[in-house]
């Protein structure tokens, strides 16, 4: 399962019952969150995510519509007697602000919070079963988005038929590789006879705040699912660029310049109650397009 | 219309759809926010309370649930536009978190934010409508307790009375005092000819977080309404007291012997879902309790 949950779907302003930024990502049995606006502790909490499963959190830049929630949840973890590593990927100067928060409140976490700077464009985390890169996008300020791709490998066992083959556990790695298996007197298994191909790799990207920007299609290249800010409908494109956002059109345009299968949209501004007008003017140049409705999830 | 409204009334974790503490009292035009835990901007929002008239915010202690909601409450003022100052009322330290926070984001305040910190006890805040004093609780760091107190003049005008005797206005500052008018040709009016007995100055008394304290007693003695915490039931004293936290009894017995008029609990601990017996055992040792639910105004 490789799935995306919305928390929060608005920009800056809470408006209309829609919290600021924050997603959560299910990969397996890892869970990771994007953002974490104001309020994602009970957000969490609404939508039943398992938060002590939350071993990484992504913070795309230091406006407080994407940060301001974290040190609560943070503190909440503490209570609750979290024992976990908790690894934090942000930008420089988040690290200090909590080390002080924590500090005025005389408060020493029970888990060890590990704190990473984003500096470069690149993987800033490699598992065998998945990997996060982050990139730059062009905000106010120093902003970064995330591409998070599965890992697979090229073949899957077919039980019935290691069984059968006798084959012993310890060569299903390398037969997931696409070897062969060599028995003891010398038969040669074709690893076809014994695994079935393995289905497609996916891979979710996380552009969050951004000014319409071309050089992010390269970064998002065929992606499976593309989350594109769209902060203002069409109309609104002189004020987007102004502040650094995008409209429907232009979140549009990533997505099918990039050969994104899917795009999803968000950071609504506050002064749009319906967001009935985000969908219809996006798909008019992208046709597989999604609210970023909060509470829904969408498989990737 | 003198009053306190409820935000949220939980301890530390967010539980049952309670929120960390924040309360906003109103007295007239003015609007005071106290406390102000996470996802406070939102509750505002929910209350409709008028957050452009919140011109003062009193914070007791820099333990998250009392203030990680500021931040967003602050910048969210400043990108709707307020132009009043905003006075800050807390312990040394917030205002360097809050400067560090501005700083990240790039984001300059179009308002002028001054902060006052919260060094001895007494008169923090004086206008000729009302005062504010601050006191000292026990908790595990540093924190404050608040008393608002109404003040009124002695006499209100008898608007008929004057206009039959031909007062002129400017005299009517002397006459709420309790002095008499001397006419032109030397007559006495009477004070208690042209004006009435006021109704008597109302206070509301905030304790913050607090272990069992009885020199709170002197504190906050003969207030209308009193504010204690409860995060315990009674049968929880010994967590209550290592954690430098209060139980139904203690607030009750502060209640009773400072001659409170009504007292309202609240900051429940997360591990009570039903509240109903945070009521029943106040009410055993002090009978005018209510509890601070969310949502809910109490006259003071």
């Amino acid at each position: 399962m490789f799935g995306v949950t919305i928390l929060g779907n608005n920009s800056a302003l809470p408006a209309f019952d829609r919290h600021p930024t924050a997603q959560v990502v299910t990969l397996g049995e890892h869970i990771f969150l994007i953002d974490c606006g104001e309020g994602t502790q009970m957000q969490i909490a609404r939508y039943k995510i398992k938060r002590s499963r939350i071993n990484h959190i992504f913070i795309s830049h230091l406006h407080g519509d994407h940060y301001f929630g974290l040190i609560g949840l943070i503190t909440s973890m503490g209570l609750l007697g979290r024992e976990n590593d908790l690894h934090l990927f942000a930008p420089k100067g988040l690290d200090e602000i909590i080390a002080m928060q924590l500090n005025v409140a005389a408060t020493t976490l029970p888990f060890k919070l590990h704190f990473h700077t984003l500096e470069k464009e690149g993987i800033i985390l490699s598992h065998h079963k998945y990997q996060v890169e982050c990139f730059a996008t062009k905000h106010r300020i120093e902003c970064w988005g995330f591409v998070i791709r599965e890992k697979k490998v090229p073949r899957k066992i077919d039980k019935e038929k290691v069984l059968h083959y006798e084959i012993p556990t310890a060569y299903y790695d390398s037969l997931k590789l696409g070897n062969d298996y060599e028995t003891k007197d010398g038969n040669i298994i074709k690893n076809e006879t014994v695994t079935v191909a393995n289905t497609p790799s996916k891979s979710y990207a996380y552009c969050a705040d951004t000014i319409y920007d071309e050089e992010l299609i390269d970064k998002v290249k065929n992606v499976d699912v593309l989350y594109h800010e769209t902060t203002y409908l069409k109309d609104l494109h002189e004020k987007a660029a102004l502040r650094f956002h995008s409209t429907t059109i232009q979140a549009a345009s990533i997505a099918s310049k990039a050969f994104a299968k899917k795009l999803l949209i968000g950071h609504f501004s506050s002064k749009y109650e319906e967001l009935e007008s985000f969908l219809t003017e996006t798909k008019e140049v992208f046709s597989n397009t999604e609210l970023a409705i909060e509470g829904i999830s969408f498989r990737i």
